[in-house]
């Protein structure tokens, strides 16, 4: 069997986590190309190859145009800084080469038109890698809302609510490219972990859309009293004035209605959450609360206003993703579900098809960021959200090509027991 | 002891709980006036001042307005409709009667201002009679935000998740003011419940003030859904378009540029909530979390993003006040907080003294109704929320003149063991 050949550009943490997730889970995918900025990053990628792989990848620059054409390379995997996504996957887009970006927002609303443009002329498929659209309880939840047991979804909400005051902080030391952005601007600058999931239930870009957003941010102060208490006061940034509020909220209107809240908070202390929320007129999913309310679905609890707790549903509702991964075996980040999210650009790279997760998706979920600002800059001014599908998102169907599908479950990829 | 007079304007559940609270608990007051549109109700409040009084009022009439100047009356008590609060208040200082109102919104800012310059021009005071400020959670959190170990308090949420949806629906049949408020209304009908705890976390009102809010409304649906489940589609309203979303996001911005976030979720299948969330610089308090994480206070808790739970904390920073109340016995509805509210009340007409949640708050607190209506009609555009303490909330000092104060904690005023 010949391989396919990745291209992984950017090796940060978040790189090097990817690398060994494809090199030692994606036997069929060979590493034929690695590229960061900086050189010890690309020395310790090629250690990762040799070590994991048992080879060394064919191109190793700090410049991936100087690779990225090359006819060894199928896919690239961009795990590099927030502010280089859309200009790597545009680059490999128009080398023809399927490409799956990490996770960040937009600068500009110009550079998501130029990202579905480029696809739209290209034809490559462009993936964003939503991890948390394949986590277990988002894939359980989306599963009960497509089966109905929400009824009509009315709001969602979200969260980043991760205390990573540390990351900020000490960004110089760490090359992490947080800090500069925490420095200079003030707005939802992480919106996918949660939007994500709530795009695909909300059916955002096939059959619905984001119309407008509010946007408000906090005072900021939190990173300087991190600072001054564990580094002193005369520490890098002790009394600089961070532009980004310690905490946004940023409030989405959809098309047909729905409500969107979506909460950045990422430098107070607190436990990890993503806040998540649906609600429907039959139904409330709270993760917060860790719990589950349907209408009739156990007597008396609607009346009683009790939440069951989550585990309650894994039984009979887990998707069937899920089933047939935990009977499979979970594998790489974050609870297994950076696994199934590779997986699931793998897929469509050995058939050929389409992302379920696409430009169209990544477009519109990163533009929530500069539209932040926007909105921040202004005082909290509704701004309005573009269409970046062109009018498209009235006609298309929910993509159901592959069992990695987000918007319906496809229950014929699966056998009979997942289903 | 001569006992003092109260007048209990409004007899619906509300006004049956409070008066029999008042009649059961409250043995230096006596309730001489009693009042409601409705003849019935009228008489269930007679009945009860025999049962529970062993005595008649001396007036009982469905008009206040025949009996308020009267000079058996000291006090006034309004749990009427909403409509209804504020007219009543008026007129109960133009009479120089204390008075207490039940929690709502207003419908217009004009009658906020006449709500505060009655009380400038009369100098009676009036309380808004929000139990929550006095729930046993909220207190343990102001206490610890007022003993500094949140730090600088950034942003604070808190929701009214309540479904309600019986109470909605069938609201013709027990003549319930929610009915014709969503039918007609789009807003944040009821934010005391929450904003009234974070108000006095962030000193609002003395040294702080509210300056701004957006709000936004998903669709509606969920009653409906309701009427066509339980009494079926041919039931009042079935179809009718309510014109109030079924969940209200409403985002304000501080002076001090601390965020406020509110949600208004009275609709939808769930467990009941009021949503609290306190974050500063220092630490976080997660009511659906059910949660608190300070920096420093638990070794590595931090470093290991952990909340510890609320009841680890009730032994050393329950408030003073709790403390004595538990001991002393709790009475009333809501988990003692409606009974702890009233003796704040009660307190302030024993002693001629202020009350601890005043005209300001009240005109403050309840424009955000009217102002949320103004938001979302006007697509979630920002509106600014008038300063109705004619810029006095620049030297407002924290009210500490009684154990029932809500800015400082007044530990003079409790003995050794509660402290």
């Amino acid at each position: 069997m010949e391989k396919m050949g990745v291209a992984v550009i950017g090796l940060g943490n978040r790189g090097q986590l990817l690398l060994k997730t494809v090199l030692k889970h994606f036997k069929d995918f060979q590493v034929v190309a690695l590229s960061d900025l900086y050189e010890d990053r690309l020395q310790k990628g090629i250690a990762a190859c040799e070590k994991y792989g048992e080879y060394q990848p064919l191109y190793a620059d700090t410049n991936y145009k100087n690779f990225i054409s090359k006819p060894e390379i199928d896919c690239v995997i961009v795990p590099s800084s927030w502010d280089s996504h859309i200009e790597i996957c545009i680059d490999s887009m128009n080398a023809g080469k399927y490409v799956a970006s990490e996770v960040g927002g937009a600068y500009n609303i110009e550079q998501c038109f130029d990202l579905v443009k480029t696809y739209e002329r290209t034809g490559v498929p462009c993936m964003m890698l939503e991890n948390c659209c394949y986590g277990k309880d988002e894939m359980l939840v989306l599963n009960m809302v497509k089966k109905g047991l929400f009824g009509e979804i009315l709001h969602c909400e979200g969260g980043y609510h991760h205390d990573l005051r540390d990351e900020v902080a000490l960004g110089h030391e760490q090359r992490h490219y947080r800090l500069d952005n925490y420095m200079h601007r003030n707005g939802e600058v992480y919106p996918t972990h949660e939007l994500g999931p709530i795009a695909k239930v909300l059916n955002i870009n096939r059959g619905n859309r984001m119309i407008m957003l509010t946007a408000m941010a906090s005072k900021s102060g939190a990173v300087n009293q991190w600072i001054k208490d564990n580094k002193g006061a005369d520490y890098e940034n002790a009394n600089f004035h961070f532009a980004m509020g310690d905490v946004i909220t940023t409030c989405i209107k959809c098309a047909h209605g729905e409500t969107i809240v979506l909460t950045h908070d990422t430098t107070i202390p607190r436990a990890y959450s993503r806040g998540g929320l649906v609600q429907g007129t039959k139904g409330t999913w709270s993760e917060d609360c860790d719990g589950i309310l349907i209408d009739g679905m156990v007597e008396g609890a609607s009346y009683d206003h009790k939440f069951l707790p989550m585990k309650d549903f894994y039984e009979e509702h887990m998707h069937p993703l899920w089933k047939e991964y935990k009977k499979n075996g979970l594998v790489g980040g974050h609870g297994g579900m950076d696994g199934l999210c590779l997986a699931a650009f793998f897929d469509a790279v050995r058939n050929k098809t389409e992302v379920p997760i696409d430009a169209y998706d990544m477009a519109s979920w990163m533009a929530i960021t500069c539209l932040s600002e926007d909105s921040i800059a202004m005082g909290s001014m509704p701004v309005p959200i573009p269409d970046f599908t062109y009018g498209k998102w009235i006609k298309r169907k929910p993509y159901v090509r592959s069992k990695y599908c987000l918007e319906e479950v496809c229950y014929d990829c699966f056998d009979e027991e997942e289903k």
